[in-house]
């Protein structure tokens, strides 16, 4: 279905006018994940009235899909009961999502209105870090004991058929709730219904702890191509378990995260998100840029009499900064995604710098070489050629080396390594290549002047 | 489990010594996808000969995770025969994977030698490109006949066990194979025996056509949450499924590609890549950026007379190229992920462009300010503020129409639009930048004299 900017006006005049029979009509067939996208072009009040009108399990579905701010922005308009009303209808994972967005009073009330079933799915999911494993888990699964026949266990799928809205598996504990193994439904669906548990359990089973980080969970489930992934405590105890929806989430989130991240974007928007905050994400950066040119500026400052004696040597300015930009954002880059994946096996920082430095010793001879030739036959200025082509060379090598450090330190510190490859590492390598320049002008016209 | 360098060793060693009790005890206990990261380390000959000590089965799933390049250069060990008897065991999908990287005359050879059915299962797979849904499908999949009851469908199930690793629902179809809908595992768990598949089947089912782009399937399976989506030919006949974890692995690919483009990486490497690799990877960009250099060289030597005049205005040149640069960088980025995903309703491009300039016009105002400030208070030299802030401020107009109309135009000609965000863009706004500042400062130099 194509959302046009007409079909959406209609929408939005059939909500002003009260409209119930269209608004129920052309929603009767849609997915709850377009109504979603229906209503991030609404205003709140609009929202509401269509979350309300619907049954409050689409409902649920709807606010589990929206987007968090816009979610937060529309809820405003609710009150507790109104809230609680909605949320006894979703996963617990999208509802504790929903309730860390609410002010700590707000959701103190909305629990004390929910049923006591759905209060404990969600009770025990609140003080999860929301980017960990148990943030990330819902509680809503189907577990059978180790003792039980297959018949037992389809009589327990059947139980909870309304309530886990997937199963893969069925996840086998013994009687403290240790996680044994799991059974998948084609199992069931073959076995004989006599047959013990005991004899069909895959006891080989991935599973991760609570404090697991979220792309940790991801790169497992990425590996092993898992559908699904059990939660347990250290102790192996079943808490719950996390479905690869959420992590395909994660991913495409923390993906738009790092494109951001080295783009100089430091808040997450969209397009159609308002100017206001558009400018907001962009200008800090663009002050940090900023920052780094006004002392770059003065940094030159010092040469002015250089300058004035050798006015060629500002030709140059434009190349060594971009090739010490490019360079660092390439390398940073590199060990942003190798630090992403931890399949490779463990590498020493020496072993990574000595082949970190044999390719800027490859690019940078390479650079400088061609650059050389350049000046010869254009400028025809063999001193200047000379200062440049080592500039570039020890820029190249220089770069590089910042550009591999410093994602490394970020990450060790336990910042988002990503946020070192964009404008950060460009503006320091802007400084770092104008600082290298001119010094080695310094030290070659020094030996052999004018 | 953590791959040492040590843990390597020895295991190669092992290899090497022909150790086979050794090789075999240690993997038994292994995940295929954990043998694949340990062959990634070793040479061909030692690969060649782990996959082949281990049961074909095992092999067929080693191979499947190994990354395309490594597995075609650890296959040129192989003979046809050795390649079929491991394909015999492959999911059709990733048969299709391996067979498509081999040369024209081995591909035919391995087929001529797969057993009947297995052939079958590829052969219609093979004339799809890899990256549309009919090129990511398996044709493995349990589909039921719509006159069926549940028992003959569990039958089904039973009967295709061994060769569809992954059930999720069972695809229900009319005589013709034409796809009506589909019937979740759960279903079949909870129903009773003899009820027919008519009362039960969903027939509200997302599907997708063989020639629609791997990227339109993975944002429909991340918005609906899918699993699995079946593939149907234009007629609606059903062909194959694609399952998640091949989605996740096709985003992840997709992200680090995006990250690349943008970092100026034009091929797909990782820091355990050899030193020419990574080098060949890096250098286009960098001669790119070069190039772009020495013409912002030619270009600033036009204006030797102006810098000999006054040498100060060479102060500011890294800040409007950074800037130029930096705010290039973002409005591409900002375009590339509201063109990856397609939810937002249809934006003309001349609304996309108005809020550009609006954003655009913030920005640039309060950079030229600050500058503008900055450079009365540190430079006193009024003049030159003038001309650097209204350059700065013309450059970032035009650097952001720049940013966001490159992507547009390559997504149009369906280039990957990431590719405008990387060095391209930073070198084009550098000599933008370059040419603006002089145009500026010639005239204002011109209106009111030093």
């Amino acid at each position: 279905m194509e959302l046009t900017a007409e079909w959406i006006a209609a929408f939005e005049q059939a909500v002003r006018n009260r409209d119930d029979d269209y608004i129920l009509r052309i929603t009767a067939d849609m997915y709850p994940a377009d109504i979603s996208a229906i209503l991030h072009e609404l205003n709140s009040e609009d929202s509401k009235y269509v979350i309300q009108l619907l049954p409050p399990n689409v409902g649920a579905d709807i606010l589990s899909n929206l987007e968090p701010d816009i979610r937060k922005e529309f809820l405003q308009l609710f009150t507790a009961a109104e809230i609680a009303a909605i949320v006894e209808y979703m996963d617990s994972d999208d509802a504790v999502d929903l309730l860390n967005e609410q002010p700590v009073r707000m959701r103190e009330e909305v629990m004390a209105l929910l049923s006591e079933e759905q209060s404990n799915y969600i009770k025990d999911l609140l003080h999860y870090e929301p980017t960990c494993a148990g943030g990330l888990m819902a509680t809503e699964l189907v577990k059978a004991n180790i003792n039980w026949t297959v018949q037992r266990c389809i009589e327990e799928i059947r139980r909870q058929a309304e309530n886990v809205e997937k199963i893969y598996s069925v996840y086998v504990v013994d009687d403290n709730d240790i996680l044994i193994g799991r059974l998948p439904l084609k199992q069931i669906v073959i076995a004989k219904d006599y047959e013990p548990i005991k004899n069909l359990v895959i006891e080989d089973v991935i599973a991760v702890e609570t404090y697991r980080d979220g792309e940790e969970v991801a790169a497992l489930m990425q590996k092993y191509d898992l559908e699904a992934i059990p939660v347990v405590n250290v102790r192996g105890k079943l808490l719950g378990r996390i479905t690869i929806d959420d992590i395909v989430d994660l991913i495409v989130e923390q993906a738009d995260k790092d494109l951001q991240a080295v783009s100089g974007i430091s808040e997450d928007i969209e397009e159609d998100d308002s100017v206001w905050k558009l400018t907001r994400a962009r200008l800090p950066w663009l002050l940090i840029g900023m920052l780094g040119g006004i002392l770059g500026a003065r940094f030159i400052g010092i040469f002015e009499r250089d300058l004035s004696l050798i006015p060629a040597m500002a030709f140059f300015i434009p190349l060594i900064t971009a090739t010490g930009g490019n360079v660092g954002i390439q390398s940073s880059t590199i060990v942003v995604q190798s630090l992403a994946e931890d399949s490779s096996p463990a590498v020493s920082i020496w072993q990574r710098l000595a082949k970190v430095m044999l390719v800027a010793l490859l690019n940078g001879l390479v650079i400088s070489m061609v650059v050389f030739a350049f000046n010869i036959l254009i400028f025809n200025k063999i001193l200047l050629a000379v200062v440049v082509s080592v500039a570039l060379f020890s820029v190249v090598i220089l770069a590089s080396l910042m550009g591999t450090i410093t994602p490394l330190i970020l990450d060790r510190f336990g910042i988002n390594p990503a946020l070192a490859s964009g404008p950060f590492i460009t503006t320091a390598n802007d400084l770092l290549g104008l600082a290298v320049y001119f010094l080695v002008a310094r030290m070659i016209y020094a030996v052999a002047p004018l």
